[in-house]
């Protein structure tokens, strides 16, 4: 059994074409049926606004499967420590034998979530996107940018951010790691949005932000933010304004992502999940004005993946 | 962080009282509605003919927590490895950063379920109590009466197994652990049960083997075999006989323990949980003649007070 540290994973995993084709083959492996994927294990430790997530999934035939770990204690940065942490166990799918614990501390989660963004957009967005909002100004905001232009020529990014500061700190930090990249800060969403191809909303929110009047002809979206039961990025009129509607899967949408709004009844429209869409090998989006909506909670079978993916270049 | 192997664990935490408390103080605070303890995650790799399991709980206030997973592979004895294994995770409360990993390789799971024998044995069975009766013939066997002398005063131990040489490979460990225990080797369960004032069932058996028939007048019953939907080992006549029925937690014995017999239907008895019993203070057993029946499924509780026992001697 191997123990590896942030920065030995660091050095081997980033966000390039292997990374993504890894995630992109967990999410067909689901969308054909062959992942065995149980709901997450949830624990809330409220006394320190803490909570702990465990995830996991196997692709059946796969040597390895994954165990991840994330604990999120959101007053952490008031002593000076990350918020978000966390650990994944690879296991031998023959044996159950630990063969390594990968003390990321939560890259591999980034890396995994930036990439899931990707492939939405490799499968749904214009292929000649070039202009990407990006509301917020987090990790995310910066990553989701890094992994879109794996897939997509993005050459400028409108950002807007609840906090102006954090977005004019976000446009330096995004100018510098860009070479070339137009970076404007916007005062408002709808500013943001005008000209997108792609919009991309990476918030804690728990109300909507994002509204069908900020929605041009042939834009598509990906809401990463939302990943637990308080979380909503978009509104209503979003969704049904969509003309294909993506989720990572229909049933953590419904508990902890977008979904949730229609906990109960009846969802107004057909929602795809992103694996099926891949397995099929035909997109959705039927014509350049269409508008599609992509909605990810973050998946098991993309830390199984990534982590089997990080394994192999740890031990190459 | 440290890390500690099964060697440096088994070193400092054995089955004593301290660690009987420790347990025991678990299922108090659940009794006493301070532990926010999830359903278990749960995964199968049926290629391999094994699952994996993730177990936790917070008591309110602790300084820490744990995460176990253990995976059982049910083949590996075929290539020379344990069918069980798994580690635990020992996470700080107040930021979520890993303090430790156990990696017990299930060392610690062994211990806290046959203290959690001991421990309804201790508020269930009869004072007096001196001979037991042992379904099954493996590690538990064996633990679930090293635990039980810490409680009563077991003088004899009546033994039956389905392999009757794999009962008698018992029955001589047992004498050679316990200087003046007398260990007798039975071909069938009732002959087993006759004398016993404590039986406890610690098989992995799909139907029930118990019956209401190989019941005295005054025994105690633990069964700690049954802990995933598919197990049993207690006929309805046993649970519908029992005077007072106690279950470790009531949503678990209702998926994995004995309860699942009545899914979905009313159980038509008071099921009693450890945690109430013991943070009441008085036991449902009223009576010397009563037959008093507990089923333990094993509790997220028992894995976060256990890894807190050991993790405060390993760093003692």
């Amino acid at each position: 059994m191997e123990l590896y540290n942030r920065t030995q994973i660091q050095e081997v995993v980033e966000l390039d074409q292997a990374a993504l084709e890894a995630v992109e083959a967990g999410f067909r492996a689901l969308g054909q049926g062959r992942v065995v994927q149980p709901p997450i294990l949830s624990m809330a430790i409220e006394e320190s606004n803490g909570e702990v997530d465990v995830k996991t999934a196997h692709i059946r035939g796969n040597e390895r499967f994954a165990i991840k770990v994330s604990p999120g204690f959101f007053d952490n940065p008031l002593i000076g420590l990350p918020s978000l942490n966390g650990l994944m166990i690879v296991f031998s799918a023959k044996t159950g034998l630990v063969e390594a614990v990968l003390f990321d501390e939560g890259y591999l989660t980034d890396i995994r979530t930036a990439l899931a963004g990707a492939i939405a957009a490799k499968h749904l967005a214009r292929k000649d996107s070039r202009r990407a909002a990006v509301i917020g100004a987090g990790v995310q905001a910066e990553l989701q940018v890094a992994a879109l232009k794996l897939v997509r020529d993005i050459d400028t990014v409108d950002v807007w951010a609840r906090d102006t500061d954090r977005a004019e700190a976000y446009a330096a930090r995004m100018r510098a790691r860009f070479e070339g990249l137009t970076v404007n800060v916007h005062g408002d969403i709808e500013s943001a949005c005008r000209e997108a191809d792609v919009i991309i909303t990476t918030t804690p929110s728990k109300s909507p932000l994002l509204k069908a009047e900020h929605l041009s002809n042939g834009v598509h979206v990906t809401a990463m933010g939302s990943d637990s039961p308080e979380k909503r990025e978009l509104d209503v009129s979003v969704m049904t304004r969509a003309d294909a509607f993506v989720v990572d899967t229909r049933a953590q949408s419904e508990t902890n992502g977008e979904l949730k709004v229609w906990a109960g009844n009846t969802v107004p429209f057909e929602a795809h999940e992103m694996g099926q869409v891949i397995a099929a090998g035909s997109s959705p989006r039927i014509g350049r004005d269409q508008i599609t909506v992509c909605d990810l909670t973050g998946t098991g079978v993309q830390d199984t993946a990534i982590a089997g993916f990080a394994l192999k270049r740890l031990t190459a």
